[in-house]
This record gives C-alpha cells, sequence and structure tokens, in this order.
C-alpha cells in the first residue's frame, strides 16, 4: 500500500481526496517540485527548497511547512521501503480549496500540499546514445520561470514528440531556442557551452545550475545566452539537463544530425564529471 | 447539502474525491465551460455543447457523454432546488488520473468529469454604472481559444485588478487588445464597434458571438479586428461580455476615461437588445 503525505499527514495514497474546488484543479492555482533520490541521499535539496520558495513567493502561496521539504521525502522513502533505489519525491502546493473565482481566496484558505514518491529506472540507454529531440514553438505563457502546475502546453508539446518516438520538444520563441518541454537544452559550439539565460522565459533548473557550474570548473567557455534557431546547423554538440535525465546527450534537433551524430567530447566531460560527483555522494 | 455530479453519477458534492493523480490536478490537462440557467432555461446550451466538444477535440480528451451536458445539468438544477434562480453551471472534464507522464496515458484512461451548479446575484450596479478596468500585459499561452483550466495566468492577473478595486484586466499582447482574463472586450469608435477577431490569442465567447449577432441584426457596423493600445484616446465606448457579465459597460480602461465616463448610447442599445432577447426566453 502506497503512502503519500497530505497536508500534514502520511495516509495511503489511495485515502486523498482532493476536493474539486481545488484550485490546482479548477485553475492550475500551484506549485511543485521533483526532487530525486540516490539511493540514500537528495540531489541538491536545498536548491530545491530554494526554488519552491520562490515560485511560492512569486504566486502569493503560502506554505509554512516548507522547511519540513527534505524530512517529507525522506519519511516517504522510508514509509514506502524505497532507501535503497532511485525514487523521484514529488510535492505540489496548491493556493488550496475555495468557492471557485478568478481573485485569490478572501480570506486565504490553507494551501494544499500533496508529496509522493515512487521508484524509477533511469533511462540510461538514452545517456549512453544520445536522443533525438524534435522542435515546435514555444506556446507557453511567460512565467516558465515560476515551477507551476499550469503544464498544458508542455504536456501536448511533449506528447507531439512521444508520438514520433523523440524523446524530447524544445521550444522556440521568436526564433529563439528556450528549453525543453521538461529539461534545458545546451549546445556546444567552438568549444562554447550555450544556454538560455536565466529568465521569465526558461525555468532556472537545478541540474542546469549545477552543470554549468561543473563546466565553469572544468574551465570549458560558457556564454549563457539564447540560440538562434537558424545556428542550429552550426552546432558540434548538444545536451539535456534535467533531474531525470541529469545529462543526456541530444543527437539530432528537429531533424538536423548535431555533430558526428555521437555523444561528443564536451558533452562526454560534463556528464562524466557529472556522474562523478553523484559517485562522490554515494560515498 | 449540494448534490454535484461526478464520472456519471448525482452525488454529495463533499463525497466527491478528485485523485492526486487526475491530470488536472497535476497537469491543467482539461477544459471547462460555465453555462447560465436564466431561472428556466440555459442561455444558448447548443453554442456550450459546441464549444466544450471543439476544446476536447483539440487536446485530444474523450467524452463520449457530451450530449448529456444540457441534462447533467437540467438535473443538477433540479436536486438543488434552483429552478428558479439565477444559477452558474460549471462542468470540467480532464484527461483523467494516471501514473504522472509529461505524455498522454497510453493506454487512454477514463475521462474525470465534474460538474456542480450554484446560485449566483448578477452584479446589475456594474451594468447600469460602467466599470473600470486595468490594462496588462498577455502573459497566457498562444491557445487561448482552447477553454482550458490552464488559468494561472488568468487568476494572477485578475487579483491585480481586484486588489486594486477594479473589475477586470484586460490583456495586451503586442501592443494590440487581445481580451480580459474572464471576458471579451468591445470597442466604439465613431459608430463602428470593434472586437479582437477569433484567433488563438482568444476565447470565442458565447455572449461575444451572440452580441455580434444582436449588433449586426440592429445595424451596427462591425470590424472584428484588434485595436492598438495607444488607440485607446480614440475610444468613445467599451463593454466586455461573458456569460455572468452579459453586456457590462467600461467607463475607464488603464486610468483613461473612455468617453464622458458614462454608457454611451451603442453600449447601451446592445444592452438593452440583449435583454430584451434575454427577456423572450422567459416568455
Amino acid at each position: 500500500m502506497e503512502i503519500a503525505y497530505f497536508n500534514g499527514k502520511f495516509v495511503p495514497k489511495e485515502e486523498i481526496t482532493i476536493s474539486p474546488d481545488d484550485r490546482g484543479f479548477l485553475f492550475a492555482d500551484g506549485v511543485y517540485e521533483v526532487v530525486r533520490w540516490y539511493g540514500g541521499f537528495f540531489y541538491d535539496m536545498d536548491s530545491h527548497v530554494t526554488r519552491l520558495k520562490r515560485s511560492l513567493r512569486e504566486l502569493r502561496i503560502t506554505w509554512d511547512d516548507i522547511e519540513l521539504l527534505s524530512s517529507i521525502g525522506s519519511n516517504l522513502i522510508k514509509l514506502n521501503n524505497l532507501e535503497n533505489q532511485q525514487v523521484m519525491f514529488y510535492i505540489q502546493v496548491t493556493r488550496g480549496a475555495a468557492k471557485r473565482t478568478h481573485y485569490f481566496p478572501s480570506p486565504e484558505v490553507p494551501s494544499t500540499v500533496y508529496a509522493s514518491a515512487w521508484g524509477f529506472v533511469p533511462d540510461n540507454q538514452s545517456k549512453e546514445s544520445g536522443i533525438k529531440v524534435m522542435l515546435s514553438e514555444d506556446i507557453r505563457w511567460n512565467r516558465c520561470d515560476i515551477k507551476s502546475v499550469s503544464l498544458l502546453a508542455n504536456t501536448i508539446s511533449f506528447q507531439e514528440a512521444y508520438a514520433n518516438g523523440l524523446k524530447e520538444c524544445i521550444f522556440v520563441r521568436n526564433g529563439l531556442i528556450t528549453e525543453g518541454t521538461h529539461s534545458n537544452i545546451f549546445f556546444v559550439i567552438d568549444g562554447t557551452l550555450f544556454t538560455h539565460p536565466e529568465s521569465n522565459q526558461v525555468l532556472s533548473g537545478i541540474t542546469r545550475k549545477n552543470v554549468l557550474r561543473i563546466a565553469r570548473e572544468a574551465g570549458i567557455k560558457i556564454r549563457e545566452e539564447p540560440l538562434l534557431e537558424n545556428r542550429i546547423r552550426f552546432i558540434q554538440e548538444s545536451f539535456i539537463t534535467n533531474t531525470s535525465a541529469e545529462v543526456t546527450p541530444v543527437i539530432e534537433i528537429g531533424g538536423n544530425t548535431i555533430g558526428e551524430g555521437i555523444v561528443g567530447p564536451v558533452t562526454r566531460l560534463i556528464l562524466e564529471k557529472f556522474d562523478a560527483e553523484i559517485n562522490v555522494l554515494k560515498g
């Protein structure tokens, strides 16, 4: 029986009842985080806490127990006997349940907090051979920096990739490549690493941030600037980053083979250094 | 005890349990309609059915019982003894509950269908004296033609208006006025009625459509084209339309008084003809 977390309690997941008046259900009025557990530790939990705080602050949703995030995750992992596995810890906080109004409930109602954890099998095949991705117009809103559950644009765009056997859909806004539906994307051109700068057009990925640090430490030249779609033919290497994919090479973008269509040396260096950090943490 | 509708059954609302795995809760992966009951009949139910079908089709969500929409509404109104009142009938259909993946559940899972009805008091004061609205950048995604529950941009924008004592927030995209957070907006310049054309930037409002018909029948010249924000100073009249506001005059936009700051003659004519049609339906 799966145990999940709901408004302060650890309960059988099947007993959790979200109200149809929940603003998460009616308005996508909520935020979330997904934190990875590497069979013994959470990856950069501090950054997830910081980002969740920011998301809540930007939307003015109150959750007083945010400092409990890590312990909620640990408890879920223990209660579900997942300690020694690869786990995704998911937490969602919405503005709570109230009579349906476009304005925020007044007086404020308690936020709804739901969390669960599940074991997963990393896609090592994709990390080794690289993935093919499609390009699509970025139809999302312009607060992609907030990790909200307003994800309809992401799901319908990703579904298009999925249905075509591709592993991610990369967005293009006004001719500039922003990011994937649930990943950031990096490019290597003449040894320089490019990725879209932090802005309201992209999510500030935790893995993105750590990859930039790793690249910087490795002496790789970095330019945080958006790449024009029409410069794809100049790209020698590419990879995406997110919590589950970590660093996953991209060998084809929108039908264009990247470099030799194999994992390039800069990508391999970053991937190895990323994996090495994980192995150090594993002890 | 309020009775609501959930997946084929009429049940006490408090017994309805949305799964935390519902894609409406996790991804805003659902659509909705709000239909008005005028103490005896639904306003243009056919158009709501048509629009809901389109929304479902655009997102490839399946709901086989859509032809029951009207009877679900009638039953809710009867079961809650609301027959002789002004009622909002709300229905939401999501892609259903499934393990969290960005791609659509495969195989497909049953959609989640939730509906409820509540009595409401029309804001006649606003219809008589007109309302003041603010202007704000249109931060929404670019499929505003789909009536989805991905409404976070709408709620945070409307909240800003509400907190400032204003009755709507009107969006501006690339210098062009699109629509409100939950209304369409019309302008009168030199006797011609302007409103944004149907496109992926606006919702095709049912009241909008009927107002255009009424204006056409009244011999008013219509131009369905977006208005540049910087032409606001040339506007003599303005009004918003939606299911609850019907035709509500706008007397101030973003701090600019419209015309004389009172309800103008074209607006009054349309408003009266709209009310007259309702009265005919009332019999």
